[in-house]
């Protein structure tokens, strides 16, 4: 059997995208900047998955503007408006458990001369409201907060965060990355306050090099890729409408029937945090049901090294995540368990499942035994 | 009959290529960051894709790196090495021609404080070793030209260049946008003393949304996206593995048997040249055979504006361009013909045509009969 419990770091495209990428590459292949017919009829594509999108999101299709990925969206998301703000302030406040898209784009702007304030979370994983409340200043030109943490799936409080912002500073802008929240949680911009939200088309089952950016109308954000004024100068570059097809229809198929699917995604992910918990020294850093995200499962299996864990399984037919897998093969310890105080110990010993809805509840029975079958032998030859 | 003569735009995605790339979306479909055989799997695709374009180059594989098109890596190779370098100066060095992603990525610099220089061309489109010779000194950092350009089809002494700017100041960055010249002209870095090649993939059967930059070993330059540091921190984000094995592919089958392709776009070139060239009032802005690019035919009709002129080809199946139609929806008056000295009532009267090894002879000839029933007609509803 074969379990790929790996789709936070990528999921594969289904038949639909597939389809509507292929016809776009080979029949629909025009340049939209193009004024013929070719042109137009590529176009037509670009439209349709701005609208599949607004619909989702409740936003003008104006809003959306498409990149070639969710790292793109999160910088330009956070250099842009960094840079179209500065002589408002020079405050930006973040956490310490985003993804690396914003926490080495912080890093950078920072060498700039911004002032970072990285937010501490509690042993969940989650913001706490007093220390945004106390960093809030009126230097204070952009707030950015993950919308769901990727490794342990955490959901942070956007609504009270957006809230609280807009009551304090009208015009701070506020980012979400919502790259693993997207296609799992309903998600409304404009309700939750939010100005700038980032998408990936490759962890919905769309294609790589795709994602996209809301960006609410008059918000101030300047461009950070140069050229011939595509997307109203948001993005230039040749549309990249293969892509843009495949994340619109991507993004459509996500959301219809949304609760079925969360639904099924939370009896995969409690099932296995119950088989876990039956385990002797694994501790499992994510929530149950609803209070946390319905597709990840972060696991510390104590005296049990992660990759050694992962291999292990990967022999087995099942293939998880050491850390975050989105940093390229470089197993630092993450920043996101350190900040959320796990054991020392634990912090090289812990793995992250993370599910689709093309998972079974027979895989999840399936990577239960074969942990169970395992752990005792990883844990003799791999004992201090 | 159908004939899409609008190539410089943007191509049609071969069998070969969407072949890889759906196989890539669908079974190889792995993030090549994650360390179990699934991501591994997908990173040799990359691995594969670097060398085939570092054998057509004949550099190292470790010198490639992936984007997503030419305006990202004409962003990062200007952006990023002007950034690198501005301790060592402020002067950079481009042409009045280039495309509009070297030339607004020129114009962002130039409000950061960078001093840009604007090298002039002759009625060919070929930029002056003398003026270069006079812009050169102690401040320059960076010098940018395109191989060929996008318009016209000149093609820039790029030989000449790279060794004179080396000769003067070993250390300036010459980059070249390789765009259009990719694919139909035999390109060398090395030998050529380029330090920075960029390419798109969808103007040579690729996929859109992909792109790579060469840049050798020990140039100085910074990344312009941040994030999980992939491709050795030069361009993080999830690598599009589709798009990267696609480009690998286009490139590979670009360059196989390359002159008896040039041979046949030479011909197709020439042939409708000496259709044109028996026209009346019809003045082509592109040189026969070697002396330009193989696939680009620009061409002036007084007396009937480009835009009319196109949409009545368009009824007749017939597909090109009116300007670069890289900028979006925006016919500005050319950049390039106005450099050229191009007659002024010509400016907005030209037309581009640009063909790929797809194109046929029946397909020149039948845009040849085409025009001439059209002309008249057109000259005699537009006369003034």
């Amino acid at each position: 059997m074969e379990a790929y419990f790996d789709n936070s770091a990528t999921t594969v495209v289904t038949e639909n995208v597939k389809d509507i990428v292929v016809k776009v590459m080979t029949q629909d292949y025009g340049n939209p900047s193009s004024m013929h017919m070719v042109g137009v009829n590529a176009e037509k594509y670009i439209k349709q998955a701005k609208e599949n999108i607004s619909k989702i999101l409740k936003t003008d299709p104006k809003e959306i503007y498409f990149t070639s990925g969710g790292t793109e969206s999160n910088n330009l998301a956070i250099i842009g408006s960094a840079n179209a703000n500065k002589r408002a302030g020079n405050r930006i406040i973040t956490t310490k458990i985003e993804h690396s898209s914003v926490a080495a784009t912080m890093k950078y702007l920072e060498e700039q001369g911004f002032e970072i304030v990285y937010l501490p979370v509690d042993n969940k994983g989650i913001v706490a409201m007093e220390s945004l409340k106390n960093a809030m200043n009126e230097n204070t030109i952009l707030v950015s907060v993950m919308f769901v943490n990727n490794e342990v799936g955490a959901i942070e409080p956007i609504e009270e965060i957006g809230k609280y912002i807009k009551s304090v500073k009208k015009d701070v802008v506020f980012h979400v990355d919502a790259i693993q929240a997207f296609g799992k949680l309903d998600i409304k911009p404009k309700k939750l306050n939010i100005d700038i939200l980032t998408v990936s088309g490759h962890k919905i089952h769309g294609p790589k090099g795709s994602g996209f950016i809301y960006i609410k109308d008059k918000t101030k954000i300047s461009p950070i890729i140069f050229g011939g004024g595509q997307q109203k100068g948001m993005r230039s570059g040749t549309e990249n409408v293969p892509g843009i097809a495949g994340i619109g229809e991507a993004a459509r198929a996500a959301y219809e029937n949304l609760d079925e699917k969360v639904d099924k995604l939370i009896s995969l992910k409690d099932r296995l945090i119950d088989i876990l918990n039956e385990m002797e020294d694994v501790t499992v850093n994510s929530q149950k049901g609803k209070q946390g995200a319905p597709h990840i499962v972060s696991a510390s299996f104590k005296g049990v090294r992660s990759e050694v864990l992962l291999h292990a399984l990967e022999e087995r037919g099942i293939y998880i995540s050491a850390g975050s897998a989105c940093s390229s093969n470089r197993p630092a310890v993450s920043a996101t368990l350190k900040a959320m105080n796990i054991d020392k110990d634990l912090l090289e010993s812990t793995v992250r499942f993370s599910f689709s809805t093309l998972n079974t509840m027979d895989e999840i029975e399936y990577c239960g035994e074969q942990l169970n079958s395992l752990l005792p032998m990883l844990r003799k030859y791999v004992r201090r």
